[in-house]
């Protein structure tokens, strides 16, 4: 018996391909993100989506392409969460704050999906780490296109060279990886001890204390020298001597 | 004829083992960054190394065991690098500072190294993935250190949770490696045409200027929220409204 019952609507005894891929593909990326991709066996990842193993090799092949599969999908659910939490008429640090929380509520609601990206998809060779190389090209490209605007919007566009809003741009991608990484692997109990992770919220908002406020800095002309922090407005001293030791 | 010529020393017929292996590691790093973990060939590592491949096969057993002996050097490489370049009667930023050029300079003087480190033994699966976890978690206890430190210089201790001050440091390392990456990746011209990388100076003072502004906003008391930057002082206004757009 391979039929669903439908509810109120046609019957039929064969679930579409399309639906039975996917369900492929939610059971694969649960046995790759717990088993990594080498242990994860097709058997089990057939007997999750509830196929036969021919079943899954008739769909999608062999356990490459169904980890390739994985990959894709998962990349493009990551970019649209992104895209879709942006606001787009936003001033950059609003894009940039709406953006993160995308990144750390979809990577929290897909722990799997984020950990065969993060650590599996690179973990296990070149064609898997490529695909993942791509899908990291086009968050760095809008993340410098958004520090190239709140360049724009400080006025002070000819002082942040391009070299470097891209070394930016990589450093608080890297960043964010970093953090997403970490939050997921912990379990913090919240002040009313029902939490169990750092919510999206919190990670974004660490983020933009992190790296928003160190950019606003340098685009205000402050910059970081060995002597402490450095400005045109002349403002800022180094942080220890700043607030001073209680 | 195996001997080298000693110079005004006693003459050997045999390099001594521990040179030898140290030839191999050479050469296997050179070859595991070029070729990949897969892709390289015992045959290519043992001619680079100027030796027999059974030598190669009695000095470090097996493939799988040379990759770990290179990884287990270049790690601790690495964090010997970052170790002796942090200056440890220094302020927060200053250990910070002198951390990142160690860690930078090193990782531009062994692009090689790197590559394996932070490319190739995370895409080779999980036995090699480990050791680079654990070179990360030191490297992130260090971080964790100097931003506990700086929160103390600063007087915040109580306002910056550990919570958030372990988010920051996991999020300065991801920068921080992303930002390794990309210097070795690009070649640049620097303005009298000379430069080929961006140098361990730049890239340690991009992070400085990135993180650390950012972290001495925070421990001044200031926190970006969705209306901007907002502080004890209440001198900062979002960055797009503080400098207005020209």
């Amino acid at each position: 018996m391979e039929g669903l019952p439908g509810v109120g609507a046609v019957k039929s005894k064969r679930v579409p391909r399309a639906i039975r891929e996917q369900q492929m593909l939610d059971a694969a990326v649960l046995t790759f993100a717990r088993r990594g991709y080498r242990t994860a066996s097709m058997d089990e990842i057939a007997e999750l989506a509830g196929v036969s193993k021919p079943l899954v090799y008739l769909y999608l092949n062999s356990k490459e392409e169904l980890f390739s599969a994985v990959i894709r999908r998962e990349a493009a659910a990551l970019v649209a969460a992104v895209t879709a939490a942006v606001e787009p008429a936003a001033t950059a640090d609003r894009q940039l704050w709406s953006g993160l929380q995308g990144f750390f509520a979809h990577t929290a609601e897909n722990p799997e999906g984020w950990a065969v990206l993060h650590h599996q998809a690179r973990t296990h060779g070149e064609p898997f780490a490529r695909e993942v190389a791509a899908l990291r090209a086009d968050i760095v490209a809008f993340v410098t296109e958004v520090i190239g605007m709140a360049a724009k919007e400080a006025g002070c566009v000819g002082e942040l060279a391009d070299r470097e809003v891209a070394g930016l741009a990589h450093a608080l991608v890297g960043a964010a990886e970093s953090l997403a990484e970490w939050a997921n692997a912990r379990t913090d109990e919240g002040p009313s001890g029902e939490r169990e992770h750092p919510t999206a919220r919190d990670a974004a908002a660490t983020m933009m204390n992190f790296a928003w406020a160190g950019l606003g800095s340098l685009m205000g002309g402050q910059r970081w020298t060995p002597g402490g922090l450095a400005g045109r407005e002349g403002r800022s001293a180094p942080m220890g001597e700043r607030e001073g030791t209680r």
